[in-house]
C-alpha cells in the first residue's frame, strides 16, 4: 500500500515537471505567434490549451484521491498541497499563453506589437519563458537557490512593463489606440505568467523546507 | 481533541465568510473611487489590501496546521482543501480591487473612465460585487443553487467586456490612448474578480457535494 502510494506521489511530481515543460513550450510558441505574426503557431497554442486543461484535471483528481485515500504526513502532505496549487498555476499560465496567441491571431496578418515595442516584448517574453524553465528545473531538482534567482528576473519583467506604459501613454505614441490596448494587455499577460512562475518557485521552497518564503514576491495569491 | 478540531474548522469557515464580506466592500469602494474620482476611497482600498493579505496569511497557516496536525477525512478534508483555494481567490480579488483603485488614484482628479463608458462599467462593477456577495452567501449557507445562478451574471460580465472592446477599438473612439488603455485594463480586472467569484462558488459546490462542477465556467484555474 505505502509503496504504491509513494509511486503515485512520484508520478504526480513527474507529471508536474512534464506539465511545466508543456507550459514553457506554450509560452515560447505564443511569443513566436505574436512577434512573427505566425498564425499556425497561434492555432497550436490555442488548441494545445485543451491538453493542458486535461492534464490539470487529471493531476488534480489524482492529488485529491491521494489526500482522501491516505493520511499523508509532514513532507508528503506538503507535497500534495503544493502540487494542487502548482497544477492551478500551470493551467493558468497556459490560459495566459492562449490569451497572447488569441491577440496574435486576431491581428493576423498584421503584427499586434509595433516594431518600436518589439525589443521590449521579446525580452519580456524571454524572461517569462526562462522563469518557467527555472521553475521546472527547480521542481525537478528541488533546488532552492534556483527559485531564489527567479526574483531578479521578475524585477526586470516589472521594469519592462513600466517602460511599456511610459511609451504607450506618451503623447508621441504613433501607433494608435488598438496597438496601445493590445500592448497593455499583452504586457499584463506576460507579467502574470512571470508572477505564476515565481509562485511555482515558492511552492517548491515550501515542499523542500516547509517554510513560506518571506517578501512580496512570494505572497502573490 | 476532535471538539477543538471542529471548532478550529468552523472558525476557518466563519473567517472565510468575513473575508468575503471585506472583499465585497473593497470592490464596492474601488468602484466608487473609480466612477466618482474619490481619492479617499481609492486610498482606503489600497491600504486595506494589507489587511486582506494578513487575513490570507493567517487563514492559510491555520488550514495548513489543521491539515498537518490532524488526519482529516472526507468532508473535512474537502473543506480544508477548498478553504486553501478560496483564501487564495479572495486575496487575489483584493489585489484586483486595489489595481482598480490605483488607476483611479493615478488619474485623480480626472475620472479614468470616460462619461460614455460609465454606464457599462457601473453595470460591470455592480455584477462583480453581486457575484462576490453571492459567493459569500453561498459559502455561509452552503447553498448550491445560488452558486449556479452565478454563471448567468458571469456571462453578462463577458458581454459587457466585449462591448467595451468594440467601443474603444472603434475608429470613432474620441477619448485617446490613455483612456482606452485604462478601460481595457479595468475591464480585465473586473472580469477577473467575477471569474474568481465563480471559482468561489465552485469550491462551495465541491465542499457540499464532493463533485467538481462541469463546464468552462467552473474550470478556470
Amino acid at each position: 500500500m505505502r509503496a504504491s502510494y509513494h509511486e503515485a506521489l512520484s508520478a504526480v511530481s513527474a507529471d508536474l515537471v512534464r506539465m511545466t515543460d508543456l507550459v514553457q513550450e506554450s509560452v515560447r510558441t505564443a511569443t513566436r505567434a505574436l512577434l512573427d505574426a505566425d498564425l499556425q503557431a497561434a492555432e497550436q497554442v490555442i488548441s494545445g490549451d485543451a491538453t493542458l486543461d486535461a492534464l490539470h484535471d487529471d493531476l488534480e483528481s489524482r492529488c485529491f484521491s491521494l489526500l482522501a485515500r491516505q493520511a499523508p504526513v509532514a513532507g508528503e502532505l506538503r507535497t500534495l498541497v503544493a502540487a494542487l496549487r502548482m497544477v492551478g498555476d500551470l493551467a493558468r499560465m497556459g490560459d495566459l499563453a492562449a490569451h497572447v496567441a488569441k491577440i496574435a491571431r486576431m491581428r493576423y496578418p498584421k503584427k499586434a506589437v509595433p516594431d518600436t515595442m518589439e525589443g521590449n516584448f521579446r525580452r519580456m517574453a524571454e524572461l517569462a519563458e526562462t522563469m518557467v524553465a527555472l521553475a521546472g528545473r527547480t521542481l525537478a531538482e528541488r533546488n532552492v537557490l534556483d527559485a531564489e534567482r527567479m526574483a531578479d528576473h521578475d524585477e526586470e519583467v516589472d521594469e519592462l512593463r513600466a517602460l511599456q506604459f511610459r511609451r504607450l501613454l506618451d503623447d508621441s505614441w504613433p501607433h494608435g489606440v488598438e496597438a496601445a490596448v493590445d500592448c497593455a494587455l499583452l504586457g499584463r499577460y506576460y507579467e502574470r505568467i512571470a508572477d505564476h512562475a515565481v509562485l511555482l518557485g515558492s511552492r517548491v521552497i515550501y515542499i523542500v523546507t516547509g517554510l513560506h518564503p518571506e517578501g512580496e514576491n512570494w505572497t502573490i495569491a
